[in-house]
Parts: C-alpha cells; sequence; structure tokens
C-alpha cells in the first residue's frame, strides 16, 4: 500500500501526544501533557437547553444540510462580539464557521500555500498548524519568541532573507510558551506585514481566556488583511469542534468557502443551532468569567509548585491566560529524555522539542494547568522533581 | 489578493447548487434540484431524547476533546452493521468517523493523490466528489455507466490507457443517475482492480435506502482492498454532518487517522454520542424502512408525472432507491439552456453537464424526488413540459 500514497502526507510530522496517549490515559499518572478544558466547567445544564429548545424550535432547519458559510445566527454573534470586544467592524459575512480553529488552518493551507511557499512562525509554536500546513508541503522559517512576542528585529532578517508568503501567529497566552504579544509588538508587526503585501494569520483559541493584565487587541484591529481564527473550544467545549475564520477580503473569503464545501461541505448545523441558542439564552461572559477564575487559580497552583519543588532547576513563564506555562531547565537536560523518567515517576508532560520548527530547545517543556487540581499539581510537580534528579544522577 | 491563492483552488470547479441557490430558495419555484433529504422523516424525538441521555450519562466525555479515529461504541456499531447486513468482517478499527462521507473523499485525496495522478470515476459522477479530489490536482477520466454499473469493456480500455491510481464508484442508486450496480458487475470490477492493485472506492451514502429489488453487497464483500465510505445523512440527519470510511489496510488507515488529525482533530465528540444512543436506544432499522416507504411514494408519483406530463420527450432511469431519478431529453436540448426557462415557469432542477468529467450529455438533468410532495411533483412536471415546449418553439 505504501507506494500509493501521496508525498505530501509524508510530510505531516507525528504527534508527540498522539504517540504517548496511552501512556497518559493511565490513572497513575498526573498528566500535565494534553492541552485539555477544565471539563467540571463545561456548560452542561445550559447546553442540555440550548439543545432542547434547538431541537423543539427548529429541527428541520438544524437537522438538514445548512450553507457552507454557517447559519447566519451564528455568525453574527461572533461579528457582534469584535465590536464590542475590540471595537472592530466585522460583517456576519465575512466569518466562515469551521470545524474547531483548526480546520481553518486546513481550509488557509488549501486556498494559500503551494508546495515550497515560505511560512514564518513563532519558534515554538503549536504543533499542529505545522501539521495541518505541512499537508500543503511549505517551508517553515522559526522566528525567536520573547516574552512580549516576536523578535522583530529577527522577523526582519527572516522577511528579508525568506520571504514568506505568510507570517503564523498566536498572539495570546501562546501554545506553548504561555506569552502574549504587546499592543506595541502587535502594531510593528502588522506595519511590517502590511508595507511587504504579507498575509499575517493569527490564530486566537485562547484569547478570551484571560485572568490576570488587560485584554490586547487583536491584528485583526491593527490592519484589514490579518485573517482571524477563533473557537469556541475553550469557552464551551472543544468536543462541539466549532471555530471560525474571520477574513475580511472578499476572494479569499470566496475561495475558504469554496475549500470548506469540497472539504465537508459545512460545519454540524444542530452544534452551531445548539450554540447559538446557548449564546442567546445564557450570560455567557459570566460563564467565561467563571472559567479564568478557576484557570488563575489552577495556574497560581503550578506557578508556586514549580517555585517550591523545582525553583532551583528550571525557570517558567507565568501567563495572564490560557493553558499553558513553558519550562526552561537551567541545567542542559534533554526533555524527551526527561520523559520515561518522569513517567516512572508518575507525571507526563509535553517535551519542548517537538515544537520547534528548528533550532530545538531540548532542555524546554509544556506544562498543562488546567486539567489537573491544585494537590495533583504539587504532587506532580513533586514527581517532576524527582525525575530530574534521576535524570541528573 | 488573487496573486497568493494556491494552483490547487484554481482546479476545483464551481459547484451548479452553490450558484442556483438563492433562486431555488424561492417559495415558488418547485425544486427538484438539490438533494436534501425528506426534513419529515428526521427522527427528532428519539434524536431529542438521545441528546438528553447523552448529556446526563456522560457529559465530560462528550462535550471533551476525543480520539481521532473517533468514539469507539459508534465505530463498533458502524463495523456490526457490515456484518448483519453483508457478512463482512469489519473490526471498529478499521472504522474512521468523518464529517460525512464527504470528508472522507478529502481524506482519501490528501492521503493518496499526487497532482497528475489519474482518477477513473462513473461518467457522469457526484459534481462533488470532483471537487473534493481537485483540490489535490488529479487527472479525471471518466468510464461509462450503464444500467447495471460502469461498462466493463470501457473500463479495461481506460485501465490500459491511462493507468488510474484510483477508481471512484457510488455503486448503489448512483448520484445522479440513479442506477444500481449488479452484483455481476461489481464481481468483475472488483476482479479487475484486485489484479492491477489499483485503489477501488465506494462511496455509498444511499445503500440503506433501498425501496424496491435486493440489497447487493459491496465492493468491499468482493475484495479486501476496497474502501467504503457511508454516512448518517441520508439515514439520519444531514445537519449532523457524520460519515466513516472502512479502509482495512492497516497503513492506509494510520495515513488516514494522521490526515484527519492534522484536518480538525476529530469529528464532534457530542453528535457522535448522541447518535451512539440514538442507535442504542431505538429500532433503527424500522426507521429506515419508513424512509424507504415514503420515499418509493414520491418515487413513484415522480415517475407517473414523468410518464403523464413528458412522456413523449423524454426518458429516465427507474431507481431502487436513493433520491434521485436521472432523465434524458429526447430531442437535442441543452438543459443548461433550458433550465432559465423552467425557472420562470416555477420548477428547479440540475444540468447533467455538472456531473460529468469529459464529453457531457448536454440533454440530460438530475431530478430529486425526495423533498417535494407528490402533489408538487407532478405540478413542477407540468411546469418542466412547459418549459421544454417553450424552448423547442
Amino acid at each position: 500500500m505504501n507506494e500509493h500514497f501521496s508525498e505530501r502526507i509524508k510530510q505531516v510530522p507525528p504527534s508527540f501526544l498522539r504517540k504517548i496517549f496511552d501512556i497518559i490515559e493511565n490513572d497513575d499518572i498526573i498528566s500535565f501533557a494534553a492541552g485539555l478544558p477544565n471539563p467540571a466547567l463545561f456548560p452542561v445544564e445550559a447546553f442540555k437547553k440550548a439543545a432542547l429548545t434547538t431541537l423543539e424550535e427548529s429541527p428541520e432547519t438544524a437537522l438538514q444540510y445548512g450553507t457552507t458559510s454557517g447559519i447566519p445566527e451564528l455568525r453574527s454573534i461572533i461579528a457582534e462580539s469584535y465590536k464590542k470586544k475590540d471595537g472592530i467592524d466585522i460583517s456576519p459575512d465575512q466569518v466562515l464557521i469551521t470545524n474547531g480553529s483548526q480546520q481553518g488552518l486546513d481550509l488557509l493551507g488549501k486556498v494559500l500555500i503551494n508546495k515550497g511557499d515560505v511560512i514564518a512562525t513563532e519558534n515554538p509554536t503549536y504543533l499542529a498548524a505545522i501539521q495541518a500546513f505541512s499537508m500543503y508541503e511549505p517551508q517553515f522559517v522559526g522566528i525567536h519568541l520573547g516574552i512580549n512576542g516576536m523578535d522583530i528585529t529577527n522577523l526582519e532578517k527572516v522577511l528579508e532573507e525568506h520571504n514568506p508568503k505568510i507570517v503564523y501567529t498566536i498572539p495570546n497566552f501562546q501554545n506553548p510558551t504561555g506569552i502574549t504579544y504587546s499592543d506595541d509588538v502587535r502594531s510593528q508587526i502588522a506595519n511590517i506585514v502590511s508595507k511587504k503585501d504579507i498575509l499575517l494569520i493569527e490564530d486566537d483559541p485562547y484569547g478570551e481566556i484571560r485572568f490576570e493584565g488587560t485584554r490586547c487587541k487583536p491584528f485583526a484591529a491593527h490592519t484589514e488583511e490579518a485573517i482571524l481564527l477563533g473557537s469556541f473550544s475553550k469557552i464551551i467545549a472543544p468536543g462541539l469542534r466549532l471555530g471560525w475564520i474571520i477574513a475580511r477580503d472578499k476572494e479569499l473569503y470566496n475561495e475558504l468557502t469554496i475549500a470548506k464545501q469540497a472539504t465537508d461541505l459545512h460545519t454540524s448545523t444542530f452544534t452551531q443551532h445548539v450554540v447559538y441558542r446557548y449564546y442567546r439564552d445564557n450570560d455567557t461572559q459570566a460563564h467565561v468569567n467563571t472559567i479564568a477564575v478557576q484557570y488563575k487559580n489552577q495556574k497560581d497552583a503550578m506557578i508556586t509548585a514549580l517555585e517550591k519543588h523545582l525553583g532551583d532547576s528550571v525557570s517558567y513563564t507565568n501567563p495572564e491566560g490560557g493553558m499553558f506555562i513553558w519550562a526552561t531547565c537551567k541545567e542542559k537536560i534533554d526533555t524527551a529524555k526527561l520523559f520515561p523518567l518522569a513517567i516512572k515517576e508518575g507525571v507526563a508532560f509535553v517535551p519542548g522539542e517537538s515544537f520547534f520548527a528548528s533550532n530545538a530547545a531540548k532542555n524546554t517543556m509544556r506544562l498543562n494547568f488546567t486539567n489537573s487540581t491544585p494537590e495533583q499539581i504539587d504532587e506532580g510537580m513533586q514527581r517532576l522533581a524527582r525525575a530530574l534528579k534521576l535524570y541528573s544522577k
């Protein structure tokens, strides 16, 4: 069968999480590996009502084929939310509903990437974005990431040397590092890419989950040309697979719609209708605030535990939102080799290596804090400290 | 923006239905154009219970991220159904859940098609399959379609001359023609492609909706190598966007799973859980039988109306299941030019031209019978007869 496979599928890097899935499913393991939202915060009762209301109010529409762009009611809610939060004028006709923001990446790849095109990404970046884009056989070039976003000098150098078609960013509570771009860095980058006619993709699944500091406006507020991806996965539930693309260029929007149609006709009208009614009938902002408060507790617990048990051996980011802390070991440690020792001690993380497009910092790791209790977090960090000691022996 | 678009997106043919969507939405039009299931037959009450049960029994699993292959419970139901209906041994590990069978086409394209690879299709064939595959820039070659399936002589000639990598078929109640492959033709084709190591894709969204004659076994019963696509769209509701791929080759299954993960991580766990419970708690075969009885009434009404109002000017297929009749005008008529006249008279269909990979028979049209009442069908055919008279003037 092998000989039948396409060149493109051979380009896709394997997912580390997929490989370790069975290991971290074990109940004896405290896992900081996967990026799972806290299921205790899913709005189950409100969602149940929304599902019932949907099947009472409009069963025939909610279960029938729908338009490729998505149902107008949901697109309006998304468009209005940007008006309210960021003062950006988005029309519902610029919103395309996708199966999570992951599908946004696939559709953008389909419409924009020719084999060999250069994509500049943060280094490190979201592994599944690399996977989605890889299907279309681009070249990746990484840009240094600082505590306030992409290093502007390095970005300019990369643009000069590699002439990328696309710059891909995760400006809020970045996956994997947890860092957030400052307003100043956003404005500088928006300026630079606009002048050069480079496409800017801003992937923002975590932006709503801010528990400290002040919301920064998206790139889309700085430049009309930014393509913005959003998701309901972190503010309602990921099992719905509901996200969106904001594309204000009409031609681009049309091509994305054609790609979506060819890919799967449209996203489930049923889940779209349920989420529309969930928004219509509930105080959804209050729910998001509840998530943020809970995640802050979990983040604080992880920072405390890191300081207490690993303060001497690792440095770490302290995110203002989202789901991840990025830890860097002080000594010359390869976290991919630390991983099996950590599993033996009963704790899991994602070795940082897998997130780099190039020049991997092997002494890094991604730690998820949203899916463990403060007690588990403290115990997990003690286990990690033991694994580090074993490693250094 | 145009200069940024990929070569691949330029290959995708436009959808006729998409272009005429606004026209046929008009209440004054009787539409035989779209392929919509009859929404009056959606199992709304049973589905409502299944949604509630899901959110009571396992809200945290049903709303959380899930495995890329799909939930095991649903994959088991699908695997067992083939055992029961066709005596084929399918393991749940050979079932990959997709967003409708349309996504199955996209994933197969991703994994199998290199630019320039040849795909042999029925001529005419399902337009959206051409669209899905086109993203991966293959060449298409059409094979004559008779009343019992692909013309074997023509198939052999095409295999000899064009050496295709894939043969794509819709063996039951084909879209657009409504024809069904005989057991004999299935067995011959399975033999031919197995010997030549050609991949056979059998797309079977309609197979369950048989209202006359005897079920034929799928290609997958004739050869291990057939890749089988199925869907819940026609037996429950299309708005769920739930389908599946059966791939018994383990390497192929793994590559499809990697492609699915890169594309959208996984299909909605929520809709999967609801459909699993719908199957667990209901007599789903009884429901499918109800659909078949109703569709037979609608099909019979359309055959009667065709005979009565258009018997002199068109010939037509008489399908044993599915949703479509294929009509061929006796005179030299271009149905694309007939279309605006038909709209003026208040009736819509899909001109046959759009379904052909090559050598389009311009005097053909696809007629959907599942979304109109017998009265509408009779009235629609009178309108079509008037349009034909206008055309011939």
